[in-house]
């Protein structure tokens, strides 16, 4: 891990969902190795729920959220972000948009996923993706994962409203414990067809199946929110505990 | 509860500590009642952890923590917040000058804890108060609890170091679970006191002593980071869930 050194502010894109990005912010905090509160990575969370939904806009002709993205960013940097997060996978569709937006390094989350797939010894395969319908039709996940000799797998279209988007929405919703039957479900149908891991490609995800229940599963299930927050601690060159 | 309505942006001045200040904006995301993203509070958190520590400021001579607290202020204020709330009881002791340096309201955590007291059901009886030794020796929480027909008590001097600073500590440092022995032992003394609530009058103590270790311990415990959480839903008129 890269020796501990002040770094700048963090700003952190949040919103999308709301208790992703809070959790998101939360974990940058337990995943940090300090010993009070003044080694800690100062964070500007900007935790804007009312950012239009991304799937519909890219699935259903629903408004664009990249202007309120753009704004977010905006104040981001005015505030003296020195590097951004964005906690929602979905949003990376807009990759390109939101990080020449800024002057500052911006985290790219399938990128930090697929480097945790790595620390963790996962060399090749068929790699389960969930995530969001536009994340998932789109292919956001798909060339990310071929550069690095990996086979991604997807839910089947007809899979994809019961272990994806009622799960995800059950966490937008506050009703945690009505998602993490589908989501497990998912998973497992992924491992039926030779996942070696799964990524829980979407920031609702992880809050679905918490750590508690990972391990029972048997499998690598890589969380985008952790993967994230381990990301940018390095980029802060924080040591991460 | 409040009739929904679409409130401002809540601006959180978080650091005091790190863990707390993302812990609240995550628990006011779970405390709302909203179907979708777009039904939760914006909230724009800067969690900050380089503000000199309040404790040894007060009690030892340290450098103050209020001009790095009243730039929060001014730039939670600059940035849109339309009310402010500051998980970190201690810093409580700078109230009035926190607050006469913004035009939008500001909540106040020991006003929210007693509020949460009495919506639980507690309308006297000795109340016990846990919390940073400068919190306990100034006497934060006692004027409020006097008003309000509660009679205050404290660990003993000899106590509050191994019953509250130790497990704050252990929080700030990440390894919350070295914090709840100590914490729940400090809880202990205070009902052998005859104590009918106890606060977790510091917003390190909710996390050390988790809701899932709280009803074996036969006490009404308040949290002052849900307490605060609540009152702000409440000052923004979310429905509460």
């Amino acid at each position: 891990m890269a020796v501990e050194q002040r770094g700048g502010l963090v700003g952190v894109l949040g919103g999308m969902g709301p208790a992703a990005g809070a959790y998101f912010a939360y974990r940058m905090v337990q995943l940090t190795s300090a010993d009070c509160d003044q080694e800690h990575v100062p964070v500007l969370l900007r935790n804007d729920p009312r950012i239009p939904d991304r799937s519909a806009a890219k699935l259903r002709g629903g408004p664009s959220p990249l202007p309120a993205m753009l704004e977010g960013m905006r104040f981001l940097r005015a505030s003296g972000a020195q590097c951004i997060a964005i906690p929602c996978n979905t949003a990376h569709i807009w990759y390109e948009e939101l990080r020449s937006s800024v002057d500052v390094p911006v985290l790219h989350i399938v990128r930090s996923v697929i480097e945790d797939l790595q620390d963790r010894g996962v060399r090749g395969g068929r790699i389960g993706v969930m995530g969001t319908p536009a994340t998932l039709r789109l292919g956001l996940y798909d060339k990310f994962l071929r550069d690095a000799a990996f086979e991604p797998i997807v839910p089947k279209d007809e899979e994809i409203e019961r272990f994806c988007i009622e799960p995800i929405a059950a966490v937008k919703a506050n009703r945690p414990g009505d998602a993490l039957a589908g989501a497990v479900e998912g998973v497992r149908r992924l491992m039926d067809r030779g996942a070696v891991a799964v990524i829980l490609g979407c920031t609702e995800l992880p809050l679905a199946i918490p750590s508690s229940e990972r391990a029972g599963l048997g499998i690598c299930l890589t969380d985008s929110i952790d993967a994230l927050a381990l990301a940018t601690l390095k980029a802060c060159r924080r040591r991460v505990s």
